[in-house]
Order: C-alpha cells, then sequence, then structure tokens
C-alpha cells in the first residue's frame, strides 16, 4: 500500500491527520513547528525532519497550510527527492489560478494533484465529517478517496483542474454574506431595543434561517469571539474570491463590502477575532458607509 | 363570542382567513376588490359591503394589506362606526414608526392595536405555518392568539408599540442579505463553469447554507421568477428597514447594497419578478458596482 503524508498540522490539519491514523492507516507528518508534531506523534505517526523527506518516503501527500505561497514553498521542497507519479492533494484554500498552474507545473514534473479545498470548519475536521471539493482527473480523485473519507462526509468531483478552488470561493461568497446578513439583522435588533436570544431564535427559525444564524448566532449572543475561523483568514479566502470573480467577469458586490467592512475590524487590531465579530463593528461602533 | 373580521384577501390574507373558517369561527371579511372575496364567501364567510360596516360588525378585526398608507386609510373607515374596546390586529408589514403612531391614535379614540406581522411566506400563510411577531400589550395581544394559532406555528410577543414591525424589520434585513449571499454565491458559480445544480446542492448543505439556498436556489436553477414575494414588495419592506434603522443609528450597509440592485431590477421593468431574480442580474446581465 503507498505511504501516505500529510503536512500541516493546523486547526484543520491535525484532527484530519489523526482522523487518518485512528483508522490505522500508517502516515509520516511535518509541520514547520515541530512542536505541533508531538500528539500525532505519540499516536503513531511518524514525524518527517524536512519536506523533502516526506516527499521521499510517500506515495500519497496530503497538504493543509495556508496561503498559495505556502504551497507552492511546500511543493518546491516535497517534490525535491519525490518519486514520479506522487500524488500531491491539497487542502487549502488558494486562488483557483495558482491551482491549475500548480496543476501544469506538477504534471510536466511527472507528478499528479489534485486541488481539493475543504468546508466544514475546525468543528468539521474534529468529527471527521469536512466535505471536500475536487478538481482534477476522475482517477486521480478516486485513488485520494479513500483516505479522505476518514474524515470527510462528502467527497466531490466539481470539475477538472481549479475547480474544486473554484466551488470553494463560490462558498466562501455565500458564507460572506450570509456573515452580514446575521450581523447585520443582529445589529440592528439590538439598537432597535429588542432582546437579542429571542431575535436570533425568532429569525433563525423562518426566512432569515441559515447555518450562520445557528452557528454563529450564539457566539455573538456570548460575546465570544474566539476563532473559529478568524478575520483574517476569511480576508484571506475573500482575495481569492475576488481575484477569481475578476477572471470570469463575475459580480461580487456584497463579497466587496464584507472585505472592506473586515479590513476596518483589521486596521482597528482585531483580525484573529473569529468573523462574526462583524456584529461589533455594526452593533457598537457603527460604520460611516 | 367576539365576532371576528379579516380585511385583506390577498396572496398572505386569502389563505389566512381560510384557515379561521376552517377551524369552524363565524368570519366577517372585506377586500376592495370584491371579487377576491368571493372563494371564502361560498365556504361561509359573510363579507361586508365596506370597511365602516365590517368595523361596526367585528370585535376583533385583522388587517393584512399592503403598505403603511393602506394600513391608515383601512383604519379609517373601520373605526367609523366601530365600538369602543373592538381589537384591531394589523398583520401588514409597515413602518416602526407608524406602527407607533396607530397605536396611540387608536388608543386616544378608544380603541386597541396589536403590530403584527408575519414571516414564513405564501407557503406558510398556505399551510398555516406563519411566525407572527407581536408589537403591544401582553393581555390584549393574548387576546387576539387563540384566532391567530389557526394560521400560525408561532405566535411571540417581542415588546411593546412598535416592536413586532422592529423584529419583522431585523427579518427582512436578514433575509435580504441571504438572498444576495445566494444569487451572488451561485452567479458566480455560473459564471466560474461550475454545475449549479452540483453547486447549490453542495454549498447548502454546509457553512453557506440558508434557508433561502434550500427554497430559492431550485427556483434559480429552474430561471423561475413567478412570486412568490415579488421585488417590489421586498423594496417595500427594505424601505421601511432604512427608516427604521437611521431611527436607531444602526448601520445596514448590506441592506442598502440589497436595495440598490433591486431598484435596478426594477427601473428594468422586473418589479414583479420573485426576489431570487437578483441571481439574472448578477449572472447574466453583470453589475458595474
Amino acid at each position: 500500500m503507498v505511504q501516505v503524508g500529510f503536512v500541516g498540522m493546523g486547526v484543520m490539519g491535525a484532527p484530519m491527520a489523526g482522523h487518518i491514523l485512528d483508522a490505522g492507516v500508517p502516515l509520516v507528518v511535518y509541520n514547520r513547528t515541530r512542536e505541533k508534531t508531538k500528539d500525532l506523534s505519540q499516536r503513531g505517526a511518524a514525524v518527517a525532519e524536512t519536506l523533502a523527506e516526506l516527499g521521499n518516503r510517500c506515495g500519497l501527500v496530503f497538504l493543509c497550510v495556508n496561503r498559495t505561497e505556502d504551497v507552492r514553498e511546500c511543493l518546491a521542497e516535497l517534490t525535491r527527492d519525490a518519486a514520479a507519479g506522487t500524488l500531491f492533494v491539497d487542502h487549502s484554500t488558494i486562488s483557483p489560478r495558482a491551482a491549475i498552474e500548480i496543476h501544469e507545473e506538477l504534471k510536466a514534473q511527472g507528478f499528479r494533484f489534485v486541488d481539493a479545498p475543504i468546508t466544514g470548519g475546525s468543528m468539521g475536521a474534529q468529527v471527521g465529517a469536512l466535505t471536500v471539493f475536487c478538481g482534477g482527473e476522475p482517477r486521480v480523485i478516486a485513488e485520494a478517496k479513500p483516505t479522505m473519507a476518514h474524515y470527510s462526509k462528502r467527497i466531490e468531483r466539481v470539475g477538472g483542474p481549479g475547480a474544486g478552488q473554484r466551488m470553494k470561493m463560490a462558498n466562501q461568497i455565500a458564507v460572506g454574506g450570509a456573515l452580514l446578513a446575521l450581523c447585520e439583522s443582529l445589529a440592528f435588533a439590538e439598537k432597535a431595543g429588542l432582546d437579542l436570544m429571542q431575535a436570533r431564535d425568532l429569525l433563525a427559525g423562518g426566512a432569515a434561517g441559515s447555518w450562520a444564524f445557528e452557528n454563529y448566532g450564539p457566539k455573538i449572543l456570548a460575546r465570544d469571539w474566539s476563532p473559529g475561523f478568524s478575520i483574517h483568514n476569511q480576508l484571506k479566502d475573500l482575495g481569492y474570491c475576488e481575484e477569481a470573480a475578476a477572471e470570469v467577469d463575475a459580480a461580487i458586490p456584497g463579497t466587496l463590502l464584507v472585505s472592506r467592512l473586515l479590513e476596518t475590524m483589521v486596521a482597528e487590531g482585531h483580525g484573529e477575532w473569529a468573523t462574526a465579530a462583524l456584529f461589533e463593528l455594526l452593533a457598537e461602533k457603527g460604520f460611516d458607509d
């Protein structure tokens, strides 16, 4: 059986790798900050000293890092001593354009690639119920699928190279809009003197209802801004949305508005807060449109 | 038992009145266009010739009309020959400020009033599963509650005079935002060459999910712009949202954006289309931000 590797022991990657281990699959892991591999090492994972070593030892390598440039840097090292045909599956959310380029570059070097961004959040990673949007060749995706199934409830091919990232952009556009709808509505409710708990409860059960109302509503009531998904990370994703929208000439005025509002929060030093903290900006500080 | 009356046999009012009748409650109805009372008349409702007659015959009167000025005009006629203490319950979505004024004016004339806007849409009215946001005195609301229960799944007092309308505004702010999130996301998906049915299905099941995705998504796939809830009607509500937000100094930048986009559609002659037709504007025609 092919040796599996996993790069990136972050909020998402660590529990995903853990699910692979729990399934009894031998695993080699790597993280830039080695400390973060400790838990998985104690649970039986081998820890590679370098990315090149991991790439050399593994035939199927998953990445879950952050930005486009992180993926590129990791792949440059991973491919250094990797065997021809090694399959790299990238769970990071990066630029769709860059994902297409990476597909082409790796193919030219004799490797294989799937862009496979995930959705479902840190909770989805912990319980192993992520959704994976896969872009690439059907047979290649099928090869990675049994391993991904250890941490996913749904794995779908959505098209060729880059399509996974494009679907993730569509997802993030909707997530950003739902966030604004939630925060703007509850901020109005509070300013209008309504009971916030009653408002969240009543609105969540009707035509205004959303995953955001269900999951972020309670955080807003508790004023709990610990991420979860930080404003910095959402802005990273929305930047890729803007780039992708410009490429296909799509109008995303709501997404641009959400970006502008979140940038205001970063400027005020709140980039590491959870995205639902957008409520604060609208409810307490006001916002000059 | 007090005689019940119902004014306004529109898309919402007609099925609501029908549920009262179906519960075996004697009912007097009125509609400006008399033709629309025909079905209920055949099912046993008495039809009043004028609003003054209905107000004279009934001790508990429900209204479900359109704008603030419609409610005011109806009440002016309804109260002409009405007995002291008559209770008027307004299910229309109108200005919260006007609702407070109506509370005061009717009280000064010896009548009683509840602002009681509804949510749940035409489908909710048909199956008798509306949610009612009530503003007014608890004892007065309690008096109307058994009758409202015939067409509602949930009836809650949310505060004093005008609070029902303020809660409806919070609801419409969230509904507008969810609409934009849905339309912008699917319009991007289409332009990005993704399969629209797969996109709707995948996104609806995750963190982007919403009532709008579930209920309007299929209409977008079918390009079915028959209302439901028309752009004209949503703009009416969003206008009241803007007025209410200005009063309490709430920031609603997303709502203002939705209004602007929907106004563009009205200018293009599509005011009677369903609100989900916002997808068309974003997907096919583009929008210069």
